[in-house]
């Protein structure tokens, strides 16, 4: 096919938005939106949805270890990596129809188009289906040889625990070392996904290509006063832990709006002992949490309201404490090459692009960690995501899967 | 006797050191400190002890229907209303030793003091042990006529309904009415209470001359923003509720602070929802508590805080409602002459005193509502109260004794 033919290539939006809808349809009838948790009957049955389009696109399946699901479509040179692409079925309770789905969807109608255009690719393609991403980006971790026994053990929303899950799906739990992926199999993995943001929708922007995923760090924090009679304490005698952690919360948010940059400082978690009307709290426990594309600005912000929560301290006569919480995740900077072609593609196709760190995490972090990772973003309205109302146009499903297609071709023409 | 040597009169010190000491001695096992709930085992217990030294100290005894114990010395014309004093036993759990007990004792000993000296009064006089003060003014509310059947159906914590815990105790639930009291058969009411504060302590003085128990009223604070992606939510679009609220708890501070005057207000409860450490609260609901000994006041403190609220809401684009709770009470002022005898009694003691609102609530505040009534204080160390750590020294305990039988002796003498 001459390079003019192919650079006018274009996914089907219609079939696009119709797989959309036939998939959301795998739902457990609880609640309203999409109830599809990662090991329930609803995922499974939408499994088998999913395999049979992929073999319609001219593709073979196979199931790893880890219970991923991997569509392969081979290429004409059999001694290269694959290039792959998709992102994960499973959704929270009570989620919606595009998050996660839409990646993978996109990433089969890519193959569709090559296939119904009999345009061949030097490298082997596969559609990655990845396993639970919302139990902790699951499938991905078997995928980089990062799965412990403990993470197996953990109860899912499905009632099975994610060793049980796996199994349940067709995974191999004695045999897990097998999924394992590496460079000498793997060219890239490219990941679409709805922004779960409303930057590009505000903006009016049709892609977003991601720079990194954002690193988040948690700390428990603890402001010790003393519990006393509501009645019987003066104020000038009080050591109120609930006002010394409102002085904290506000210096919080001024620290974080006082550095340039995109960083985001949340307390999203509060408690107060012990917590009757009539009795000043004497103990605080909050959460803090940071997040930023560069550790080192995560740290920094810390350290100013470490400095801040001194003098609070000392002001209101409370102690605070901060305690680092092991769940933190480190910034997951995306390919810089990769990215420059997702924003090329974009740019070719006549799409309104930007630069952005994802503030959520995704299967790409996992990735990127053995492989050349990329991940874009297309508008959800109003930001909204793991949610019934959660909507994205079927012109910006399209416009996403465009720039899946057309970032595959240009890596595997300049391999 | 002659007016000199009434005036030399001072109680048993050691005897009522002794008695607080033997009647902490009648509690639970669980826990540490007093456990002694009303309507328990351990109460029905020190009832008896209690009853006993009632008859020890020259009075007959009688249970009324609100199982009040009433302990009566008779005076010398018959056609005069009872000089009643006294307090409650029961305690909270884990409560301390001297709370309630020696308001109690102390009525005893002035009694005893008045038979071993052969003094006469004209009016009789009455030891009151008021039943449940910690489960709501029970023993008290029964003696004003102002039971309901609701609060006879509410579980103590002995396990039993206030309803059941009164049958429990002697009392007649077919016939309450029969103990209600009024001026007619009650000259006026005096209460003697540890401070369950500093202020006595910090400031070296022997005698708190309770102004009025202060008014409680509290609210419901409803704080609405929009529950959101911590990661994916930049800073200047947030509706943060916790951040709203934040503002509001220092606000309260302020506003409470700002008035001169020993109003007290306070935000003891909160919840923040969902409450994880990755999502923006959308929502956060507190409590409110004003004190103040005028209503005026505690209004007037409120619209202001209510003015910052409207305020902090704009600010951050939050919706702030207030609901009022009816639990709230109205100020309790203590009679003035009697106020002043007290104080008298202190002075010619040789006491130093001050003049003070309670910022705890006692019976004295319902019994205010039938009789002229007084409520006095000696300091509690360090101002812990309702805690085993609760501890009034001996001397304290004599002089609160010594100034309510002076009080006692004075009003009977004057009328």
């Amino acid at each position: 096919m001459p390079d003019q033919d192919i650079k006018n290539l274009r996914v089907n939006q219609k079939r696009i938005e119709q797989r959309i809808f036939e998939l959301a349809k795998f739902s457990d009838i609880s609640g309203a939106g999409v109830n599809r948790v990662a090991f329930s009957q609803a995922e499974a049955d939408a499994r088998k949805y999913i395999i049979n389009i992929i073999k319609e696109a001219g593709m073979t399946v196979s199931i790893d270890a880890g219970s991923n699901i991997i569509g392969r479509r081979e290429g004409q040179n059999p001694d290269l990596p694959a290039i792959a692409f998709g992102s994960h079925i499973d959704t929270v309770p009570e989620g919606g129809k595009f998050y996660g789905a839409l990646g993978v969807i996109a990433a089969i109608e890519a193959v569709q188009i090559l296939n119904e255009n009999r345009i061949e690719t030097k490298h082997p393609l596969e559609v990655l289906v990845l396993t639970d991403e919302e139990g902790g980006l699951i499938g991905s971790r078997v995928m980089i040889g990062k799965m412990t026994a403990e993470a197996l053990e953990v109860r899912s929303h499905s009632g099975k625990t994610v060793g049980e899950g796996i199994k349940f799906l067709g995974g191999d739990l004695n045999n897990l070392a097998s999924a394992k992926r590496d460079k000498t199999n793997m060219r890239c993995f490219i990941e679409l996904h709805i922004e779960q943001g409303s930057t590009l929708e505000s903006e009016g922007i049709n892609i977003g290509v991601v720079e990194g995923i954002v690193g988040i760090f948690w700390w428990d924090v603890i402001i010790e006063g003393f519990a006393n009679h509501a009645g019987t304490t003066p104020m000038n005698r009080r050591q109120d832990a609930l006002l010394s952690a409102a002085h904290l919360i506000i210096a919080v948010n001024e620290v974080v709006n006082s550095i340039p940059g995109r960083q985001v400082g949340t307390v999203g978690r509060i408690t107060a002992e012990p917590g009757a009307p009539n009795v000043i709290p004497g103990k605080v426990i909050m959460s803090l949490e940071i997040r930023d594309l560069a550790e080192d600005k995560i740290k920094s912000v810390y350290q100013k309201i470490v400095g801040k929560a001194k003098e609070i301290a000392k002001k209101t006569e409370t102690k605070i404490t901060f305690t680092s919480i092991d769940a933190k995740s480190i910034p997951a900077p995306m390919d810089s090459k990769i990215k420059n072609i997702i924003a090329e593609s974009a740019k070719d196709l006549g799409y309104s692009y930007k630069f952005m760190p994802s503030g959520a995490g995704h299967d790409a972090q996992n990735m990127a960690t053995i492989v050349p990772t990329g991940l874009l973003f297309v508008p959800s309205i109003g930001g909204v995501s793991h949610s019934p109302k959660e909507y994205t146009k079927p012109e910006d499903l399209a416009r996403g899967a465009n720039v899946v297609l057309h970032t595959v071709l240009k890596i595997d023409k300049r391999d």
